[in-house]
């Protein structure tokens, strides 16, 4: 599978913002940046120091205004999400890229993001677990796969599976090769410790102290996500 | 397993260098900093922007000379190691550190920092594949685990092996629960696309491939290590 002519340069970039989740994008980062023949902008309103949840700082190389027309766009997520899903400029340069990207790639809560920005109606995607219902107010239908392509918009759900979806992202973009050489870099083989990744799996225990820390923000993304989910569908007819 | 008592704070420390690998840092980062009753430190001589091999661009925020004793110190790896395993400065900080910390976490070529600090000699330790042969010169027995604990020195093989090593370590240093909880948030559930992610299980073609492109700085890392070795068995003994 190899949809890109090899010859043709490759934009990709990814958002950061202000309380994301820093593995949402270090983690794609990792793949979409050794990508052959491509370069990588790191996105935000303007340049300066971007803290993420857990305070890592990261800095931000071209601000919306500079940013070239992306042939893919990253979208991460973390509680920051809900700032920025109620940030027009940040929601316009999101829809403005993606009429024309070949992919648009949410990882985690990014979803939600997108979502605001009236990407989801009509398609399938996924989102960090705690949020996946969520999805069906801004019109998409949820999938529990760790990865869902529909069309140009490529979702991957929480966290880690970021990384999946960006060897996959690697494959259509460059091919399956591609993303084998750049799976053997990053020595992606991975062994977990436990078997308590997702909600199927960890004991009951587990997931409802997990799910607790979590209802908040939980809550928090219903609520905004029915304040926007009408605008979000106005945007997407 | 839990060796900490919970109510004492933990400081968790990790470099970042210039050239570093950011995903040895971020993965860990993602698991590290959020274990219970504890502070985070990303540490560098100064406070400088610093900028990974492929140009991400983080921000430590304490210099060496403000850090703590730290019970657990972070040491990623990346083209850049081989500046930092010339580095008396931070060798000395990694040293000094290393007395006391309860923990110190190599990941990917990080072990050949702490090699280079005279902290592995008489060790088992792991690194990225294409270094592993490296590390007897550093006094060292070379281990194909993905996660190795020697006492109080923990290394991990290849970039996103430092996610398995960090919820490892979450589980030496709090308890498989908050191990388990760490795991379930971040959603590692790994679903890798292909089975490329070791050289046991890559393709022969892809496998050369990788090689060949690591070929110069493996060279390299040979040649400053026989150079770096005599000292660091002196400083090991």
């Amino acid at each position: 599978m190899q949809t890109i002519p090899a010859e043709k340069h490759l934009k990709i970039g990814g958002l950061i913002f202000p309380n994301m989740d820093q593995c949402d994008f270090t983690g794609p980062f990792e793949a979409l940046s050794r990508i052959p023949n491509s370069t990588f902008y790191t996105l935000w309103k303007d340049k300066e120091v971007v803290r993420d949840m857990r305070g890592m700082q990261l800095v931000p190389d071209t601000a919306f205004h500079e940013a070239p027309q992306l042939d893919v766009l990253l979208v991460p997520g973390g509680y920051g999400q809900e700032e920025v899903a109620a940030d027009e400029e940040v929601l316009a340069f999101i829809r403005d890229q993606a009429k024309r990207a070949l992919y648009v790639y949410s990882v985690c809560t990014g979803a939600l993001i997108c979502g605001a920005a009236g990407l989801l109606h009509g398609r399938y995607a996924t989102t960090h677990w705690t949020a996946i219902d969520v999805l069906p107010l801004y019109g998409a239908t949820p999938s529990d796969d760790r990865v869902v392509i529909d069309g140009n918009y490529v979702s991957a759900g929480g966290v880690t599976s970021g990384i999946d979806g960006s060897l996959i992202l690697a494959a259509l973009l460059r091919g399956d090769q591609v993303a084998k050489e750049l799976q053997l870099y990053m020595a992606y083989d991975p062994e977990p410790p436990f078997d308590s990744g997702s909600p199927a799996k960890a004991s009951d225990n587990v997931l409802s102290i997990v799910r607790a820390r979590a209802q908040q923000i939980t809550e928090q993304r219903f609520a905004s996500a029915r304040r926007y989910a009408e605008r979000a569908m106005d945007l997407a007819n």
